[in-house]
């Protein structure tokens, strides 16, 4: 008989889903974590007898799933949650949402944006996601100084911004975000062209270069509204999925986020190539932009990640809601009831997103030699009881208040409903000093 | 200058939004209760000069809205709560419910299920509901037990259950418990015919002529699928609604539960007849039953009013989620981003509910002289805020964990959270063994 292996961590849960394999729910697991990855994942009893761990986490009503992944935010803009609901996508765009950033826009408000939308994410059990905003440099800052998980965006956009003045502005300061996070632990980057229609080919070009030069995803809004496409046969001779290809850049590192408007042959494409794509069903209900066909892209091959998009056409980051509304829309939309199952939505919010982000060696699924990013999710509420299915019971009953649990990296960011790292007094505070600014200006 | 009045209860919001004039936000205002009923509502200031309470709620942070009405629910199907999902309506329904129904059906399950449900209801801010099940005995004993508002429905089915073994029987046993119930301050019934296509003509004009004679509302699955309407063609040579007009029941007391296949002649007539209409938007996209166009029923003029249908096929008792989902949805389906706005569907979730089941009158806005029906949604949690605007924040980001203080008829069921009348621990165990024998059965 061997001596207990110390750890740091042994996190013993009622049940372990590790969404790989597929659909597995473990009972009376345990996950050992030593620094911040994984050590092993096995049965409590086995795991009391192999370990000695500094400290234990005793789970005895939860289930322990991979830390969710969003896989397409703006985060800055969880400050105008809520300032323009129920008006069409134009309206809101640019009588809404432009004219509140042009007051607003600049360093402060990206870090307060950011940091209440972290504290946000980490209540509703998300670890990581996928910044799209100005300002990549202060996004790196905040996720850092809070020790969460993120690509941030490398805008490109053929007009002047607070961030940069020209199309050489912007490549100069991505590449210069770029070099800064080259060897940060939990910061990466992506090249984020705002969309076709805000792009010219000539710096799709130069993203195509240097994404595949310096192996970066390419971040993109693509085929969000029918008059995307429409605007694009008009202006380019050909839909936007069409000219981008032609640039080089539909390959695997593609995030294209939306994807409301796609022909069967653009989804072969998808998945020939490899490229992943984001869903983002309630932002794309609430602003009418379209329906993806998820369904039927997860059934021809394509990674399917998910997405909540701004709090300004949401209007939370909650995935546990965006998984209930993917599964239940998805039904509809695919007119199958056996469409988007439990297990394959919450494969979605966590491997799924995290492929997407090129991430899917470290993290998204509790597996050995992973990175420890965890979310506990207590179930023994009135409104979860009884548990016949537990996966079952994540994504169609759950609420994200449920999580108690938030492991980042091994480091625990909630502790039983408790969060770390933040002054809530004085974060709310900030909160509502960014919404007298916004709202009265 | 006069004496302060002394009433029972003085209720100080951050908000009060009313329901009534439609989309008020009234900032720091009073509800002022006297024994079961809204006596004043007033600003803060004003409302401590005229008032001197027993008891004063100080919500500094929430918005007080009328208690929310669930106008269609099979509680006792609590205790089934995810026991089928990702399967098809007719596989749900007859090899997965049925069967376990089958098995446990009595006055204990019924019982039993009711309690988690008014729990989960009260602790989402849901005061009244619109029940039907078998056993409406049992129902009404344990909602009064509970001092929940329901109107419980007596149910007609044409083939023997556990409740009734014969037509006269359940006729028989249906006006019983109505006799019981007369008086009652907060149970009424309803008769609760189960569906076209498992009721006869005999038995649908007996319901006539008694709800005219009782003054009962008539509540009823109708054109819950299009295989429904197509088997009505087929057997009676004309959709149900038309079947069931013939008969005399298509009136303002008909309680017209998910219509997701209606013609534009359908849908005048509701309106003109003064027919309300529940719309169970997530049970619909689970279950693919189809899709209500609620919109354009609201539209026209006719009544909508909002269910959550059984927790076998939601799988929650959630109007707060509810609400957004028929926000989004909505949109969807009605192809207009404006649709359903937030005010809208606070409105369908109150007011509309409170008039399809008949009590308009007392209940489902706050009004002097209605019953103290009402809901504190606590709203400085970091998921609500900013706050732009106070009703969209309700329906697009809030969640019902958010739910603080509840009262029903005056009395107070939930305080801070805290739910009252409720041995919780015992609830659950008793929940779990329910769990295990439908699950093992």
């Amino acid at each position: 008989m061997t001596a207990p292996q110390t750890v740091d961590l042994l996190i013993e849960a009622r049940w372990v889903i590790p969404v790989e394999p597929h659909g597995t729910v473990l009972d009376a697991h345990a996950v050992a974590v030593d620094d911040d990855r994984i050590v092993a994942i096995l049965p409590i009893a086995e795991a009391r007898r192999r370990f000695e761990p500094r400290e234990r986490a005793e789970l005895t009503e939860h289930a322990l799933i991979p830390g969710l992944v969003n896989a397409h935010v703006h985060n800055p803009m969880a400050l105008m949650r809520g300032l323009a609901d129920d008006v069409p996508f134009a309206v809101w765009l640019q009588e809404r949402i432009w004219p509140a950033e042009a007051r607003v826009m600049g360093p402060e408000f990206v870090r307060d944006g950011i940091e209440l939308a972290i504290a946000e994410m980490i209540r509703g059990g998300t670890t990581c996601c996928n910044e799209n905003y100005f300002f990549p440099d202060v996004q790196a800052a905040t996720y850092r100084r809070h020790g969460f998980r993120a690509r941030v965006g490398l805008p490109v956009i053929e007009f002047p911004t607070a961030w940069a003045r020209s199309r050489d502005e912007y490549f100069d300061k991505a590449l210069a975000v770029h070099d800064d996070l080259r060897d940060d632990a939990l910061i990466g980057t992506a090249f984020a062209p705002h969309a076709p229609y805000t792009v010219s080919d000539e710096s799709f070009e130069r993203i195509h270069l240097l994404s595949d030069q310096l192996d970066l995803p390419v971040h993109l809004h693509l085929h969000e509204t029918a008059g995307e496409i429409s605007d694009s046969l008009r202006d380019h001779g050909m839909r936007p999925f069409a000219r981008i290809k032609q640039i080089g850049l539909v390959n695997e590192r593609l995030i294209a986020v939306h994807m409301t408007q796609l022909t069967d042959a653009e989804i072969a494409e998808c998945a020939t190539r490899g490229v992943s794509i984001v869903h983002n069903v309630e932002s794309n209900m609430k602003l009418l932009s379209g329906f993806c066909p998820a369904e039927k892209i997860r059934r021809a091959g394509v990674n399917l990640a998910l997405g909540t998009d701004g709090c300004a056409s949401n209007n939370d980051l909650d995935l546990f809601g965006e998984m209930r509304s993917v599964a239940l829309v998805g039904k509809l939309i695919a007119n199958d009831a056996a469409a988007l199952d439990a297990a394959s939505v919450l494969r979605a919010a966590t491997y799924g997103s995290a492929r997407a982000m090129g991430w899917s060696e470290r993290i998204g699924t509790i597996e050995v030699g992973k990175q420890a990013d965890l979310a506990a999710v207590r179930l023994d509420a009135i409104e979860t009881q009884p548990v016949y299915n537990v996966i079952s019971q994540l994504v169609y009953a759950a609420g994200r208040h449920q999580v108690s649990d938030v492991w980042i990296a091994g480091v625990r960011k909630l502790r039983d409903r408790v969060l770390g790292g933040f002054d809530l007094v004085e974060l709310l505070e900030r909160t509502r000093r960014w919404r007298d600014r916004i709202a009265t200006a």
